[in-house]
């Protein structure tokens, strides 16, 4: 199937500045408050456009939505219910209206005054309510840094980490949107082997690069999704950072895994960037080797070439790039993931949230997390000011950008923005 | 505070079996549907009772309740969002509503023809909506057992287990309602050391006895609720069948915890029993030694006296006892467990399922589950049929029964009903 929005050739009537990661061949979904309640919204430029009203207007009635109360709605919960199909007739309509061949909307003096706002202008909010959340722990780069760290530089990876992609259940009220000042975690740590634990603000406060995606279809319990239908089920792709307590986790994790090392604050990017948007940008991922057990084996090209850049802000200073990973590296994919997910009859709803898990490449600056840039505290980093980290500091704010580019466009998540502010008293 | 409707002397004009679970001093809440969609209920003796037609009728319009609307809804968590208060009304209006004394609802044969149905007139559903899910491990006798027989006898409790309550994030859409039917699930396993994993049905489907709690506060990001006030964000109970798939459990779960061998379903009781009817069954939890830390001191009588039993019934057969535990053995108690959920910051919401791990008592019959009654299978269990159970067989069924007694009245919690199915092909 061609994908008409795609189309690198087209060109929007709504400004598009140069390298911006929401070209009109991008149209995510997002809510935003206009100041009137959390809507339903699309992002071209830096343009935020409220499909609240252009339903209103009417722009939406020729296509085969039976119910078009879901652009009315706090959340796109119901809107991604409609699925791949409708999902995809919205888009290229929006593509249609925005196209600078089109003057139904651009010429619609009035619906343009009402759904059109500068982005400056808008408190952009939660894309989705997350119904159950999971965190994958899919990059092979990152499994294999913490097996050398914290097991066996000769056994890295667990014997079960090339069987299946090793995942765990997260919090998901605690996943809120970019922008959110999270403070640091207090809680139970065992700095001396030979010590009693001690409570505390967590004093190993770190970042982990991960992109999300959210689901689509809802199934019954008992049902399991093929991996080549999988895909079928995602509505699109989120930057996800996944805030982590190292030294809570230590103390924590076993034997069930971690808990509140994680669930005091995850941080997505807004724009939920569909799966059709990033098409052009597939790629083959690594080679899997043993062979996978077939409800495992994932056809074609399953991977996407996404670059993904992480930069500490001190509260005074200027943003230092300390991480250049990519989405490309992940050793199992989002099709094997949901694929797993299921194969045990474990049901998914719309809302859904699946995330990658830390997304680190071969070289040390593409490490997706403090604890491996760092190297467990032992290569500190420097930033622009010429202060250092092993881990994050308090008033540090930590900045994820995402985006996909070729010689024709760019596609971008835009920014997934967190202020870490000190522990509560 | 005196709870009136926890008077043991108050009888209802409803009749109420001798040794019902539902005596007029319960007064449970649920989810019911009378053939015209889901309404929230309550249950006396064998007798629904719609609270919706109660609202209908005004018997709630003296009741500072902002929006009633909540007695309208298809699962229970606005009602729940009332919060402590509120409930408490509620539920000593409907005492008073149905005390032998009072004719108000009595001598109103239209709202009695409405309101009032038989327990088997109706289809019981799922109570709330589950936002998020955690599993707790917090059952010493459980936690030691398990050591002893996967790890080290001498050292069978994991360093941190007496220092915090133990828990994971679990499935919330994989939690369904008593009744239901769940496939074994298909899954990896490593049968042998020495080969390589196989995939199939798992071989060792278990239960696990629990009880959860539902929430009913609404905390903030970065808000930790003390030990003291955990109970006032506490709405309810029900018993809790954490079904367990042991083979696929141990492959997975190193080591980022249960995953799949979990999320295929979850079953619970269907009438959610509030802590206020439970508080004549208050009881002194075990010592805990080494001194906890601050926010985990709980004070007062912070366990309860509630007797627990499993029965296995195969297809045609009679059900078999094959356990007798008491929620009054957990180690950690749900003020614990919920201050040390939110210690970090973690925010909670209305509807939110706590489980407490599977709950073992000190004596091998009141083990709570499959995996120690039968010691991993080395001491099967006799059913009463003659047939001999190490795990549960396709098409057994797991009965578990709840109910808190004392000399002056019984409190219960019906049944978690699971019939197991073969897995799907």
């Amino acid at each position: 199937m061609t994908i008409k929005a795609n189309d690198p050739s087209l060109k929007s009537w709504i400004e598009v500045p140069t390298d911006s990661d929401f070209p009109i061949q991008n149209i995510p979904f997002g809510i935003v408050s206009f100041g009137e309640g959390p809507k339903p919204a699309t992002r071209i430029g830096n343009t935020v456009v409220d499909l609240s009203i252009l339903a209103d207007f009417g722009f939406f009635d020729e296509l085969d939505i039976k119910d078009l109360s879901v652009f009315y709605e706090p959340v796109l919960n119901d809107f991604i219910a409609l699925g791949k199909q409708a999902r995809i007739a919205i888009r290229e309509r929006l593509s249609e209206l925005f196209c600078e061949s089109c003057s139904e909307l651009k010429t619609n003096e009035e619906a343009c005054k009402l759904a059109l706002k500068s982005i400056d202008e808008v408190e952009v909010l939660m894309p989705v309510a997350v119904g159950d959340y999971t965190d994958f722990y899919s990059s092979i780069e990152h499994a294999t840094n913490v097996g050398i760290m914290f097991r066996d530089p000769d056994n890295a990876l667990l014997p079960n980490w090339r069987h299946l992609p090793v995942g765990y259940h997260g919090r998901s009220s605690s996943i809120v949107v970019s922008g959110a000042s999270i403070h640091r975690p207090k809680g139970q740590t065992k700095p001396n082997d030979e010590e009693p634990p001690v409570f505390g603000p967590s004093r190993l406060f770190d970042f982990e690069l991960e992109m999300a995606f959210i689901t689509s279809g809802q199934t019954s319990l008992g049902e399991s999704i093929s991996v080549d239908k999988a895909e079928d089920h995602i509505f699109g792709l989120v930057i996800f950072n996944d805030l982590s307590a190292r030294d809570i986790q230590k103390w924590e994790y076993v034997p069930l895994g971690p808990f509140l090392s994680k669930s005091f604050g995850s941080v997505i990017s807004p724009w939920v960037v569909t799966l059709e948007a990033l098409e052009p940008f597939r790629v083959e991922g690594p080679n899997q080797e043993p062979e996978v057990f077939p409800y495992l084996k994932a056809h074609g090209k399953r991977n996407f070439d996404i670059n993904l850049q992480v930069f500490i802000q001190p509260e005074k200073g200027e943003p230092s790039l300390v991480c250049r990973s990519n989405f490309k590296y992940m050793y199992w994919n989002m099709a094997q993931q949901l694929a797993h997910q299921t194969v045990n009859g474990c049901n998914i709803n719309p809302g859904d949230m699946y995330a990658s898990g830390t997304i680190s490449g071969p070289t040390p600056d593409s490490y997706g997390s403090m604890l491996e840039l760092s190297w467990r505290g032992t290569k500190p980093i420097t930033l622009q000011d010429g202060s250092q980290r092993k881990f994050i500091n308090d008033n540090d704010a930590i900045i994820m950008k995402g985006y996909a580019q070729n010689d024709k466009v760019r596609i971008g998540f835009g920014e997934s923005v967190t202020k870490v502010l000190p522990a509560n008293p």
